[in-house]
């Protein structure tokens, strides 16, 4: 097979682009002996082309006017590396519909202007990938759509925000949550503002991503169901810890019947779990389906060099599949209605803040009988002039839990909000 | 794109190839979708053609006759789930040279007649796909060929065989290895010959494939350092509990510079290493690089479904990637020589049973400081009339601490053969 060369342009020449540059240049061989291509940087589009790289862009390379790359013949493939939806959804969709592929490592792109980019890339007849936007170098968008192309997956349970992971992390070992965030940052794996992580929406950009694959039905951002980690105290932490449990920022998409639900959240998972162990920063995604039962899939879910190893696989693809037509559509072709988030059932924790007065755990017990829900497991724990009570409840509809818990709300023996959390069982 | 129909011969029709064939009709829909092509089995070889199967062949599938099948022209690609190494070798050969793609589930045949069997699709043209040889559907060889095609992948971590984790797990519980694996064969886990397993011989098939996929360098079963777990004593597993890890059947594959290591042990696993948790019948595989540091990937090594679920991703990937070239040639590309073994480095754990004499502790620990190896931690038991001593050996040549034990052997003062692991830190 004869070497034909490629010519690659990247949106963005940061961190990522640097390595993708660099990648392409040093495994050369190996990407030729794989595909029979030779995959070279011909064009970047960069705010400043006079600022120092990583790895140095040969001469030309970079550019500050989006229509010099847009319009260069020798682009025969784009990786998006560049981040944000505007201005980058635009030039996505520009090039697309000038015929040329795109990878792209844009979760909020991917999650938001999905719908619209898959029909631009069909249209056109090109592809647009996009493994890099999901958990880094873990390979969870290609084994989905590849390896599982016969499987019904209908269960995805992931771990999919390194941030939120480190600071429970941290809280297991002690600490506050103000505490555990604080190293995050000091550490560098958390923002200065750490909003996107902490309160979730990262993780359900990559969730809706994944369902979306999983499923065949688009699930849009704001019909995922998202909680983020703020309120979580050291005392659910110990009690997870008692229960033989860890507390995990846990995304879980659910085909039930013909509804899908798609949910981020605090969630308690028994030790024996393979997400139990995922540790510090680190990804990992549970899939579930009939024939394979359960495949895990870890490893690092952020980094410059993680997110370019996924870019390059994912050109790499692009290239060796070119003129086949293979898994080049959108992995989405029905609509899935989203399931009544009352609906949705698992095993809860709740922990109750309660008075210490005869007769309060017998009110609990019986608010929570009355809505059907059965208490599995209870513990008290007596503070001066107070009470803690965590419990683990059976398997119930979240919607009759929380009716429970609106009406002990409103008592008086009950302090502040009661907190809850599915249990992930292993 | 206009659906084009597509004939599967299989090599064998029991638990898998039922399997293959039932999933075949009924994702055809999904595999459509993929590929645009629908996937029907045509022709099935079998001993017994009247014998009733899991999921009915379609009239006139079942054939006895290979040059039925062979020469069918209907035949498009063929699915090799009959096992053995003879006669399949010869039919794969037949079926390679007759231009028709291959895909096997068959670690034995792909482990011994690779190098032979890609040479000859080579030359032919064709695919020749092996996903389902390695841990049934956990999607390693995938992984490792077109996630990580850029990836400098130079360690390879696996528990690759279930009876033998299966079999280590019950004795964390308690019990000696004799009444683990009698409960491991009532169950199902283990075969009544349980050789193949506990020897370590079908997790070298295993790693010797994983091997020659990473490293790019064929690594022949006789090449594989191997070593079972019928010496494993309750007091191994005890001691390992101990220094808080778990005793693990590892494969383990390194690239050290320019040569190849891969050998399959009874290992002690820290705690906090992905393959600690392991357990059960489950596989896991870490796969360690340059860029994405470690990947992870766990779920099911066995079984008919989740076997079926890997033939039918080759399948699909054999139609789909058709024509394009793209990673349809041998994995291996160059030849690496073999690591002298006695080279080989790790942290080793030993254990000792000696005799309770004054200044057996300060011999043990002289023969180690002679051979240049430290000692990091020390636990002595004391039992009637004489002491086991358990160590964890600071980070060594395995032919340096093999050379002490040798010595310490040799002296009436040790009584039996001590024995050697190596650890496997988080």
């Amino acid at each position: 097979m004869a070497s034909v060369d490629v010519g690659v342009g990247l949106l963005g020449y940061g961190t990522v682009g640097s390595a993708v540059s660099r990648m392409l240049a040093e495994s050369g061989d190996e990407i030729e002996r794989a595909t029979g291509h030779r995959l070279t940087v011909v064009r970047a589009l960069v705010r400043d082309p006079a600022k120092e790289r990583g790895f140095a862009a040969g001469d030309d390379v970079l550019t500050d006017d989006f229509a010099t790359l847009r319009d260069d013949p020798r682009v025969d493939v784009v990786a998006e590396v560049m981040g944000g939806v505007e201005p980058t959804g635009g030039y996505v969709r520009e090039l697309l519909r000038a015929g040329k592929p795109v990878v792209s490592a844009n979760k909020q792109l991917v999650a938001r202007e999905g719908a619209d980019l898959f029909a631009i890339a069909s249209d056109a007849g090109v592809q647009l990938r996009f493994e890099a936007s999901v958990c880094a170098a873990v390979p969870v968008v290609k084994v989905l759509r590849e390896s599982l192309v016969a499987e019904n997956v209908h269960r995805i349970l992931g771990i999919v925000n390194g941030t939120t992971n480190f600071v429970l992390s941290r809280m297991e070992q002690g600490g506050t949550y103000d505490e555990a965030l604080a190293e995050a940052q000091a550490l560098g794996f958390a923002e200065a503002d750490p909003t996107e992580d902490v309160s979730g929406a990262d993780a359900a950009a990559k969730m809706a991503i994944l369902a979306t694959v999983a499923f065949g039905s688009r699930v849009l951002l704001e019909n995922v169901e998202c909680r983020g980690i703020e309120t979580i105290e050291p005392a659910h932490v110990a009690a997870a810890a008692g229960f033989g449990m860890a507390v995990k920022l846990i995304g879980i998409a659910t085909l039930a019947g013909d509804a899908v639900d798609v949910r981020v959240q605090p969630a308690l998972v028994e030790r024996a779990h393979p997400l139990a162990g995922v540790e510090g920063s680190a990804n990992a995604v549970v899939l579930q389906g009939d024939a394979i039962r359960e495949i895990t899939l870890g490893g690092p879910g952020a980094g410059g060099l993680e997110t370019a190893s996924a870019v390059v696989a994912d050109l790499v693809s692009v290239v060796g599949t070119s003129g086949t037509g293979f898994l080049q559509n959108d992995a989405c072709w029905r609509e899935l209605p989203k399931l009544d988030p009352a609906g949705w059932r698992a095993p809860f924790y709740v922990h109750l803040d309660v008075a210490d007065r005869p007769g309060v755990l017998g009110q609990a017990a019986t608010t929570f009988a009355e809505h059907q829900v059965s208490i599995a497991q209870l513990v008290q724990h007596l503070e001066p002039s107070r009470a803690a009570l965590d419990l683990v409840l059976h398997d119930a509809m979240i919607g009759s839990v929380e009716a429970a818990l609106d009406e002990l709300a409103a008592s008086p023996e009950v302090l502040g909000r009661p907190f809850v959390a599915p249990v992930i069982t292993a």
